[in-house]
């Protein structure tokens, strides 16, 4: 297939080399002449703009920061949609509010070209692995199209639903995530503030009603889990900062259907009081530093 | 073994049940003559007393609704530690404050008598058939000695530390289910008000990194899991204002060693305020009724 | 002086009014033929166009829902900027986040036209009187030039600093006034839900360190003070969706500099799920009901 | 009168002295020796227990940190209640639980003793400057009778209503109060990360909706109020831990009632956290440092 990526940060420069690891023609654009030199020498074709990326291609693929940056790509006069063929569908796998993908849908359907959202989860190693799992939203038809061409990236591609679906599935799962990662630093914390061996309570947690990915897979107590990054300082993993970004963007989503969402505002402000004392960049697991009391072993 | 038991509620009744058919000789007390014929008929036998039903036993349990009940029904003059035998040791199946255990045991130690907190989880499904889960707080030969006798009621006999770990590890799963079920309503709630299907929505959580014992087992959106109270009106299941007092005993707790719960707070009020608008005996799940829009489907 | 008015809603037409009272020439736009009647029939001018009413003026005032109403009124081919004279001068009086005043100001600027943001409060009634507060965000000959002006629909015009600082002085007061609203409600409804003489408790805060607009002046407690809306089954007033759109440009300002707001997001919620239960058109005050119990008299 | 008087900490102290300032004859018991011998020096007769104090008197007055010290003072085999003269009243001026209160008054009334409780606000200043204000609890009667004793120690002598409304009005108003502090540190620190002038904020809020006794009179933005504790590094002023203590009386009576405080539990964690990083004995207008950002000026 022919493709163009747009987009080549630490998301998108492994998920561009995978397209071409499975074959596929691929014409890439960034902002970094760097970024481009890399997967040129992989084997992909440089494009000198999104336009230019997206001329004689059959899918578009975008895996940008924000919204803004996904209109920009699309709508300016050297952007994706004014170099699209008539037949050629995008694949948005940015992280972005549901109401902004679903308008970028309809700019693209207004010149007769399928778009699809498709955000992901499964990080940098899963976009390397190619085992990153894709959140569709999409009509049957597209998502029967892109199927193919999103395997080529991930393991597992779930249909959520029409346009805007994938980015809700996204939020919602990420929403909860924040909400579950900050109970549980709760929990450990209050529990060892109490006397309890931190092992034991994660074993008792992990077969009982609290069990939860974050205390399971990547319980925030140091010691707990030898895999997660509470057992390397908290780097690597999920950033503080991207959590924060994808609870703004559930935030705001509540706040457009009028929706209450009361520990999701409240967890936003934890994360956001880590990041706020200089502590964002680590992973978002971390947020039980915010429970350590001073003096306490 | 000679056993006595005192506190035949939902939980204690069965529970003494399975004592007896166990082949254990069961002396029973509860302040309701119904409950105690309940006993007697099923081969227990009756007691005047919490003091009466200490006498010459190996072992006294006690399973009360609060540690106000617990400390009188040792302490008074009529009470457990009057009737005592040297040898014997008390078993508080009570869910209460770490603290209070902690006072009981130390209480009953100055007499000569061992203490083992040991509250349970399983609801009164898992009282009827034998299946709890013992959350054992006691030193380590106090918690072989008891392990036999648990097992006359339960399936998981789980030895958390000392004295009041028991407890401590009991509210720490439970402040954390009290959030993360909060959080699954929140999320299902927004997620189906921006669109989504609920059971898709479900889905992914569940195969990602928001997968919780509340989400998969217990999802409290209507439908999307058959054996969940949500399928029958929030029917049966572990109430509102049972969660509420686990939430209490968690925040009273907190307080006590100045660890801040942040969530748990938030959440203890959500539950409060289900209870004060007169659905306090709902099952917890029901807690997604707090973020019904008006006329929303 | 010669003025252009865009946006004649319930502030807008009372303010406007002020403006033809006090011997201004006006000119007006609004997208409702019945509310540009309604003006000229007091003496205004009408315009075809944002641009027609900014043409042959010294002063463009806009008083519009949202910035993305002010962006289109500003840049529209029809719109302000194509329209002004090279002198004049705009100031908004619309509620909107600091980020795009300051945006709105660099492209009145860019175009050699100085711009103030101007939000008022005092609402309704203060918007007929003409005693509306400004907060105007200006340099300080700017501030000089549009005093006068102000003056004719205002008491007290207060400079805030440069451009922006008006919606910021606005955005924070309103955040701790959505807070101290909730707040006062809440301790208003736990000291009755203990037995004290609702009278009583507000007498007492209102002289102790409790003290503070919300009790005095507004008190949410049906018939506590006589002039608030709470007497009046919570009409008039400034209602809760508009509290609500305040809340959510003051959370969106925090997420933008990274500040934590813990209360005021929490507020923001508890206002929302007055809204989401179809009360949002009552006065802010009303969040009481919130608090109130099943059952309780 | 002659008056007896336990408990000659930081706030009795200075109340018994103005007793004897004015002509009563006191007759004081405390732990401390020391405590004791400065009021003995100043006039008052040294008692060997709290029932050796209440022994022919005409009011016991009490002043102690906590519920549990108030009981044991009252009811132990040397306590208040095994000394008082049969018309003799008692005045508790400690700030305790309503439920405790009415449970003491109860205990008094039982032996034929009148109890009010007389929670004090003022701080150590007002106790020394004999300017405290007294929020009484008890019968017409017994408020008659025990005005002219509290008028030698405090300036306004509030009637709240019956026993235990004295409480109930205290933690009422410092619930509020522990709110409207953190309201106003994040509506401040909000501003100034916006580009405000926290001068200029602070009067603006003064002048408007947001108007409140802790932003006007004790604003915890450094350098706006000369005399409040933020202009001297947070010392002297009401502690965080005092507002800790309060605000887990009032989330403690709210769960006694089933009312929610959605503010309250929140800020109860906000100061909480103070207290756990080690910043507990600053003046509760501290609460701002949460705040804080890092590398912000």
């Amino acid at each position: 297939m022919q493709i163009g990526f747009v987009g080549l940060g630490n998301m998108g420069a492994p998920m561009a080399r995978n397209l071409l690891n499975h074959g596929h023609a691929v014409k890439v654009f960034d902002l970094s002449d760097e970024a481009m030199c890399a997967l040129v020498q992989a084997g992909a074709t440089a494009a000198a703009s999104p336009k230019a990326a997206a001329c004689d291609v059959e899918y578009v693929i975008t895996m940008l920061p924000a919204a803004s940056h996904v209109r920009r790509v699309l709508t300016d006069v050297d952007g994706v949609l004014a170099g699209l063929s008539p037949d050629a569908a995008i694949v948005d796998s940015s992280t972005i509010d549901p109401a902004s993908a679903q308008a970028f849908a309809q700019l693209a359907q207004a010149q007769g070209n399928a778009f699809a959202d498709a955000p992901v989860s499964g990080g940098t190693g899963g976009a390397a692995a190619g085992t990153l799992t894709f959140m569709v939203g999409a009509d049957a038809t597209l998502f029967e199209r892109v199927t193919p061409l999103l395997r080529a990236m991930g393991k597992n591609i779930v249909h959520c639903g029409p346009t805007g679906m994938g980015q809700v599935a996204k939020l919602c799962n990420n929403l909860l995530l924040g909400i579950t990662m900050a109970g549980v630093a709760e929990a450990m914390s209050l529990g060892t503030a109490l006397g309890i061996d931190p092992r034991v309570l994660a074993g008792i947690v992990n077969t009982s009603t609290g069990r939860c990915w974050s205390s399971e897979t990547y319980n925030p107590y140091p010691g707990i889990v030898e895999t997660a990054p509470a057992a390397r300082g908290y780097t690597g993993g999920f950033g503080v900062d991207l959590m924060r970004k994808d609870l703004g963007l559930a935030a705001d989503a509540a706040r457009a259907v009028n929706q209450p969402v009361y520990l999701g505002a409240l967890a936003e402000q934890l994360y956001r009081a880590m990041s706020a004392s200089g502590r964002g960049g680590l992973d978002f697991s971390a947020i039980i530093k915010l429970y350590e009391r001073a003096g306490a072993a």
